[in-house]
């Protein structure tokens, strides 16, 4: 039996519009030429930078394209913080960056997220309480792991605590664009965009292959960062970036957009209904209106320890739980949606809920 | 007067293969697909490690790919040093390399580069004498900023130092098959395969903006860069690297190697001419055999600041020596020849020696 994969939250192989962005690489390199392919300004693909701060109405200089999302965090890392600083997380939260606050030897604040939400409370008790915290790095949308959305008024409370308290927040919405239902909430940063640092990428969008992300900064940031990239890697490949913005001004993304968001709804909604079917009364999850993850806690005390060993021979692989926390975990499971068709998440919950009933 | 620019040392707008690099783009994404647009391993695209790897009898394992060789370099940095530790480099060096070992709180200890050679009775004295190295960066082939090669008993000296005094040797060869005259002699790494670093890029043999770099590694060290990588930046953009393989595949590459030695023998030739019919008895320099430099040392205790005011109007722009060096450098200016034609060349040593006699 080949185990279903609910590990790596990777969009699914059909999703990438290849054939197009053959033609829009040919035609970069044709038309721009040495524009994308010659040494050039650490900060990014200008066209790209001004396309994005347009949509935000802002100007191109607090834009800052990387080679994804997470080295420019890294990068935000270095020149913000240092060892021991404190930063706060939601809990659980993206197990690749709690990995680089480690690596950057900061002390890790976790605020426990739950179906329910995010526990506020801890953050403004700790900050009453005299700690001093210098970062607070959120996804609000359809969060990873756990699809979990903040609502208006948890937004509202932690920018109003990031300025009483001042600290930076960090707002990573990689996942924002793919809502399949309801309405857009104002992301963190809308509410308060002169503060606020947002991260994002066309990883999930277009092609994670691509590398390209980008930072929205403060203007005192922006210098900063762009002179570290510049000293780091010179600069992204302007090919990449390219290649994203053509995709665009073909009109080809928008209408990708429906493709992805036709693609992953229906997948959510079969992830959904067979944990209803499967699973309700034993464990609590999430109900996402968007991205690519659920996040399930296991009831009544249980780990996942517990059949960790089993799962293989039942059928599934899942990701353990724990990488997702500073601290916890062991009743965690993030199931990935958004690259398994809907037969294999019938069949996979079906297979989890019978390893679990074993 | 439009100044002419022995500035940056950046190839030719002329020298990037636009159109082929077009349809090799084009192609690799065409039949590829995924295998380029997905996330991948962090070590790079197999197909070009293998290539890499195959050219040197090592296995493919020995091989990274990175988003250029600086970048390489830094994460080097963060996985072999601690803050304080003590690295060597020739002097004058690249200036980048001098930015991210400060910027790591690295000691760095400057052996002196004339045009007679490397000091390396320096090293081995402050070796003796207790100094704690522990790594050295050096540029063997055609350096940057000195087109300085590094004679044969050197190169030997140097390893066989590394050996008895255990430092990590790292040689950065970007300019090693841009030999225009003479025959190659062994690398670093060619006479310790097993324990030297060699960093390399194919910004200076097909295009910079592809940011594709790599480093050949000893077993030990391939896997925790691979690490670092990973937590950095996840993966590489294959695409770029499977854009360099196919224009190597396609038999593009050895013909522009000739193309580009012929452009650029032509005019180191012109610069040496020219330098020795105007600032013979003036000046002493470098008479390199290959690469994108000629380093000029000021003769007479002159220093570059007497007439830098006085430069733009002469009807030339200099780079500020200074850079090169972690101590010194007010005589020494880098001459980047590749990028400017021959009546440039010729034109700005004339107008160098005007200002020198001004």
């Amino acid at each position: 039996m080949n185990p279903i994969l609910f590990t790596r939250g990777v969009p699914p192989q059909e999703s990438i519009p290849i054939e197009k962005l053959s033609i829009c690489a040919r035609e970069v390199i044709s038309e721009h030429g040495v524009d994308v392919l010659q040494y050039a300004p650490s900060p990014g693909y200008l066209p790209l930078r001004e396309y994005l701060s347009e949509r935000k109405e802002l100007t191109a200089e607090r834009v800052l394209l990387g080679q994804g999302s997470l080295q420019i965090l890294d990068m935000l890392i270095h020149c913000l913080l240092q060892p021991g600083d404190v930063v706060a997380v939601e809990q659980p939260t993206y197990d690749r960056v709690l990995t680089l606050m480690r690596r950057a030897d900061l002390c890790i604040f976790p605020i426990d997220l739950r179906p329910d939400g995010l526990d506020l409370d801890q953050l403004e008790t700790a900050l009453v309480g005299g700690l001093k915290l210098r970062l607070m790095y959120v996804i609000a949308d359809f969060q990873n792991p756990s699809g979990a959305l903040m609502p208006l008024n948890q937004r509202q409370r932690l920018v109003s605590l990031s300025q009483q308290y001042r600290f930076q927040i960090v707002e990573d919405a990689p996942y924002r664009t793919l809502r399949y239902n309801g309405e857009d909430l104002p992301s963190i940063f809308d509410l308060s965009p002169a503060t606020v640092i947002q991260l994002s990428s066309f990883s999930k969008l277009i092609s994670p292959g691509l590398r390209v992300g980008y930072a929205v900064l403060p203007e005192n940031l922006h210098s900063i960062l762009s002179k570290y990239a510049e000293d780091t890697y010179i600069n992204p490949s302007y090919l990449n970036q390219a290649i994203v913005l053509r995709f665009i001004q073909k009109g080809w993304f928008e209408g990708h957009i429906t493709f992805l968001k036709d693609l992953y709804s229906h997948r959510l909604q079969m992830m959904l209904n067979a944990l209803q079917s499967h699973l309700d009364r034993i464990c609590a999850w999430t109900k996402p209106e968007g991205g690519f993850f659920v996040g399930l806690w296991l009831g009544n005390g249980r780990t996942l320890a517990e059949v960790w060993e089993r799962s293989e021979a039942a059928g599934i692989r899942l990701t353990d739980g724990r990488g997702f926390f500073e601290r916890g975990g062991e009743s965690f499971i993030r199931l990935p949606f958004c690259a398994l068709d809907e037969q294999d998440i019938h069949q996979g919950i079906q297979r989890l809920a019978a390893l679990l009933d074993s």
